[in-house]
């Protein structure tokens, strides 16, 4: 009988996708195992990377659409539906992304999740039933203001006028009118995958903890802070809703608190949402082993990466992990005890950031049948 | 029954010495099997380091002497008496290499091989009764005329002097007069390591091959090359001993063809005098897995490297053989041809070469005891 390897590596961030990865750690496999069982579940932990790998393991498709970027300008932002037809993947920095502005112009009081909102439209727009969204690496703090204009809620001032994009409009707000929302998303469940536990406001809220990095000044944070709270206060007292102590409301700019609000969702951690999504505890059943691996593997690995993830799986199931990556920090003994049984380096040498990210594949390819040839002694 | 480690590295160059390769090597193996019986082989291949695996392998000593360097001015060299307390190890680099000498004063029209007969002359005054030497990086072009001289033979002009020292004295030789050599040369055995068969004289001689490189001219060159052959007929009139065609006889300058003049001496690889005197062969049989390594590792080290030597022992002995390394080249498959099982990098991830020497056995020991573990998956 043939052994069985499952490959379930994250992307290595600039230089490779999960898929690939997996490419490559088959093409080192086979050298020592030419009739091994390969199976490839390209991963991800809800951050970048997420929709590729969604798509890429479910055989579904990337699609493209214009979309409002955060300032208010056009940006083509990409999608995945899943290979079932019915799931969309959306990542909310394909439209709504901290990289589509610059250090000079990010201000989260005018940026916008608008194109997030015009992102979920066009996934309805192709029949599906389930959205499975990331919400990392925002430019937002509108409290997913703009996600919910983008989908037909009405967000008034007290003329009657759509209040201004961005967490600085938010202040304008005096009704709330759900009437014209998108019907479709009655029927449509979200999962959303976020990994932080920040409620919408206050000094563990989104202003508080992320606005900094966003581009606000101490002032404008105070500023966003008292508008999300303002915000939440509407939400309540006209939609019924109190999300604002729901941990993870405060992520991606209060993104999260919008999507409780104006979406059926509900909250998951990254890695299990992957995890969910790939039948991953089911497909390594019959695994001798597992392969797993990401760019880089340290002890903060253990908070929801990739490896740490599928080691969890890999221990529920009996099974053997080894870890490749590009780069090993300090501390990694935690992850032993976590369930990954080895981890090895695959760099050939001392080399620069840009050959080690140019030579990926051959380096996993390299490193996984040298695995392979040791796992043959046995 | 625990099982059996048998520890064979190289030294890493400018990183660690073999024996604390092993000590990495042991610390990271014990963290998985903390019972294992661990032995400590430090290896080399005959080129710098050799003196001090050997000692190192034999629990012997360092010792240090003050001798001619090879342009006369006093250097302090080190040699090695091993633990059986009657071999010497010299490298002949350590007083007439070519680190001794600057860009600007390499000429081996005049270095000498003197202060590498003293030291021979100094393990002599110790009792020893063999000695291994090591020939590699010389400075020298003298064909052994200065070891020869520091010996007490004695090479005089037509005027029954001493000649000058280095390549361009040989042309004055007139009479080559052993009467007064050190009389416990005949009682002791060198072997001489030697990977290279460059015969003393001509196309593919000492100093057609190597004289660039010590610093000679074009026209330097044919002037050794002629006062070598001038030399090797005067040995083979005077002496009777026909040393200039064989192979190694033109290694260090003709340093060999002296050593083959003027002592009991054998040529051998390095690899395989250092495999001989660790007694490697046997210590193997045992083991149940074989670790061995090198700085750099590429399919240049089928030529004689360590990795090489330790996993054709241990092919004989149907032995599983393990490599690290701190740097990968390309095209070693033919290693795993050679009875390598695996190769393995040992860093972390993309870092400088100060790092990478820096940071050698906190490397070596991690990956090894990632390498236990997935042994321990069996």
């Amino acid at each position: 009988m043939s052994i069985n390897f499952v490959l379930a590596p994250d992307s290595f961030k600039e230089s490779m996708t999960a898929k690939e990865v997996c490419i490559a750690m088959e093409k080192g496999i086979r050298k020592v195992f030419a009739d091994a069982n390969i199976i490839h579940v390209p991963m991800a932990d809800g951050g970048e990377g997420t929709m590729q790998s969604l798509v890429d393991s479910s055989s579904g498709e990337i699609f493209e659409a214009d979309v409002t970027g955060p300032l208010g300008n056009i940006v083509r932002a990409k999608y995945g539906i899943l290979g079932d037809g019915e799931t969309a993947v959306i990542e909310m920095a394909e439209a709504s992304g901290i990289q589509l502005v610059s250090e000079t112009t990010k201000n989260p009081l005018i940026t916008t999740t608008y194109g997030t909102g015009e992102l979920v439209k066009t996934a309805l727009d192709k029949g599906i039933k389930k959205i499975i969204i990331g919400i990392g690496g925002s430019a937002t703090n509108d409290g997913g203001a703009g996600f919910a204009q983008a989908l037909g809620v009405k967000l008034l001032n007290k003329l009657g006028k759509e209040i201004s994009f961005g967490g600085g409009g938010l202040k304008e707000l005096c009704k709330i009118d759900v009437s014209e929302m998108d019907t479709r998303l009655k029927n449509v469940n979200f999962t959303i995958a976020c990994d932080v536990s920040n409620p919408l406001c206050g000094k563990t809220g989104a202003s508080h903890v992320f606005g900094n990095q966003k581009g606000a000044t101490n002032e404008m944070i105070e500023v966003l802070d008292k508008n999300l709270l303002y915000y939440a206060k509407l939400i309540k007292e006209q939609l019924g809703k109190d999300i604002k102590d729901i941990p993870g409301s405060g992520a991606a700019g209060g993104l999260g608190a919008g999507l409780l609000t104006f979406t059926n969702s509900i909250l998951k951690r990254g890695i299990d949402i992957v995890i969910e999504t790939t039948n991953l505890r089911e497909i390594i059943k019959n695994a001798d082993y597992v392969f797993t691996g990401e760019g880089g593997i340290d002890f903060q690995t253990q908070f929801g990466k990739t490896p740490y993830g599928v080691s969890t799986v890999a221990k529920l199931e009996n099974k053997k992990v080894i870890v490749v990556a590009g780069y090993i920090g300090n501390d990694i003994d935690i992850l032993y005890d976590k369930g990954i049984n080895a981890i090895f380096g695959i760099l050939p040498g001392a080399v620069d950031i840009q050959t080690a990210l140019k030579d990926g594949k051959k380096n996993i390819e390299r490193t996984c049948e040298n695995i392979a040839r040791l796992i043959n002694l046995k």
